[in-house]
């Protein structure tokens, strides 16, 4: 049997166990994407925590399985928020994700993250802008040398995702056109890669995981969805209701 | 007639006063839950207002009928904001409700709750992980013993709510397991007691008719949900046309 | 053919060019209205952006195609971002709409919004009582004189749409009173002023383009909501799924 079934396979697991465990994750996310985050994590059986605070940023950090740091509204609280998750997460092993949303639209934040990419994020999601801002070289094969360099798994999202470690290399085509329709879609998809990872060792399957089934939930929403309205609502019923067979039975990773 | 048939014409009533009075509640919550709670307020026929800025939270809360504190997302703006609102709300004799979410995971924020507690809320709401750090006393009876202590309606709400100040004491058996799977769900229903505090002087027993409208609601909205995101949409929408003689049907006090 | 059929194909017209263009639309708004307006923007074709950190915000202005600036959460740091958003604005030519939302309820806030119309909005729109109190002068004729004195554009929503630029004056009663029970409505249809100021060179025609199309869609959206919640989400899918002829068809402007 070829690799791709056995990626399904692990895929369509890593998601079930997410539900078993019910992972803490703390979410250090823009004001515009907390709500739909939180709730994407929720019907995934993983309980958020939101606060930005960076008086009480660290006790939660603590008592969280995994950390999202994601940059949309990028201010002095939230750079003081993420320094102190950081260092709280880099005492205890926390693994944690970077979301470095819109650096083609800021250089200030672009060069925050490339920092945070030196503190040892395990992965970086992110699209094509602005990975080829982060990496200033969007060559082709600049995603794997990347991912080897700061020994993270990079995640470029896309109507294909690319996921790698650096020398592992796998294409999800799951997804639908109405998921660039609702904000906060991307995020989401980032914190469900931490509740992942709080579940599968291997940060680049968990990765991948976490993004086939996001791309699964955003297929079957997409049927009976009237548009990005109810599309929304509709990602949340069925990533509740999503099970091992019907994911198995759609991821397409390759 | 026994007193639990007393209790549910009194909640019915109380609910559908709120549409006749259209108070205005001011609520200090976190970014995550303003959206949710400002629509839930509006279903219900409240009008809420949400800033946190503390130079003009004063003129907001004296022209409010009602406030609600709640300290999920707790840094400094918005412990000036309280202390501001507080401090306006105590000379106008206005009542207010603590929703002290989260301060099992962070000391300081517990802290900071038993400091709200000493300026007199009316109400506050809280599950049972948040009162046994609130109360530092995790016993069958402390509920009650709390109340009277500090003369304020405690609700502690979960798969059944109890309310009580002390003397009185009720169990509430409405509500639906999605409620706990729609991040604000609790803060909404903390806003909405806020809206029933403004018809009924009674603490006690506008705590009740709100958590009790809440959760028929909640039975409701489960009915024809296909998960927790159609869920929380249909819960604004039954708000809306939740009428005296449906209400009075359905809730469970005892 | 009179006037107002005129203005009906140009409305749809103008509605219909947001989606060719997908202009950048940066918004400064509050936490409660961010999540909503942002999907407002995405259906109807447009790309949002909401950061308010004063470090980045000029960045993202000078690279967006219209500014939205909502007071609604008026605090200092908002203050900040606004002034340097303004300043950018000023230096690229760039069209902004003023929302001064709740100045009714805080003085300091409506003493900001007097000082903004005095830097030049594009559009300011209000409803009667921010008018009465932004005019200090709410008789009959006061928008139409305020928008010749300060040489905006003046929109005074409510159950019929006043637009005016001093000397041509429409009104458009498009919409269904569902709008006035979803937080963040009125901010998003601001929103889409923005974007439609992007690719109609006369503010007044953009202006009431994007609230007669914004009525419009609230119109088929309340035909088959249940309540407030699915009705805010029908809205999202009627805006993307709107086109020029169903606009043609239901624009009401006289």
């Amino acid at each position: 049997m070829p690799m791709p079934v056995e990626l399904a396979d692990i895929a369509a697991d890593v998601f079930a166990r997410i539900r078993v465990r019910s992972p803490r994750v703390h979410c250090i996310t823009n004001s515009v994407a907390q709500a739909y985050t939180a709730n994407v994590l929720l019907a995934a059986g993983a309980v958020p925590s939101m606060t930005v605070a960076p008086q009480e940023i660290g006790a939660f950090v603590v008592s969280a399985d995994a950390l999202l740091v994601n940059l949309g509204t990028f201010d002095s609280e939230r750079k003081a928020a993420i320094d102190v998750a950081l260092a709280t997460a880099a005492e205890t092993g926390l693994r944690w994700l970077l979301d470095p949303v819109f650096i083609e639209r800021s250089p200030g934040r672009a060069q925050f993250a490339r920092e945070l990419v030196g503190r040892g994020p395990a992965v970086v999601r992110l699209n094509q802008a602005e990975f080829a801002v982060l990496a200033n070289d969007p060559t082709g094969d600049a995603p794997a040398r990347f991912a080897r360099v700061h020994k993270a798994i990079m995640a470029l999202t896309g109507a294909v995702d690319l996921v790698t470690d650096g020398d592992r290399r796998a294409k999800i085509a799951n997804g639908d056109p109405l998921m660039g329709l609702v904000t906060a879609m991307g995020c989401a998809g980032s914190a469900l890669v931490c509740a992942a990872l709080t579940v599968e060792a291997d940060a680049y399957l968990a990765t991948i995981a976490a993004l086939a089934a996001f791309g699964v939930a955003g297929e079957r929403a997409a049927r009976n969805a009237g548009g990005p309205g109810s599309f929304a609502a509709a990602m949340i019923d069925v990533l509740h209701g999503l099970d091992h067979a019907e994911l198995r039975a759609h991821i397409k990773v390759s």
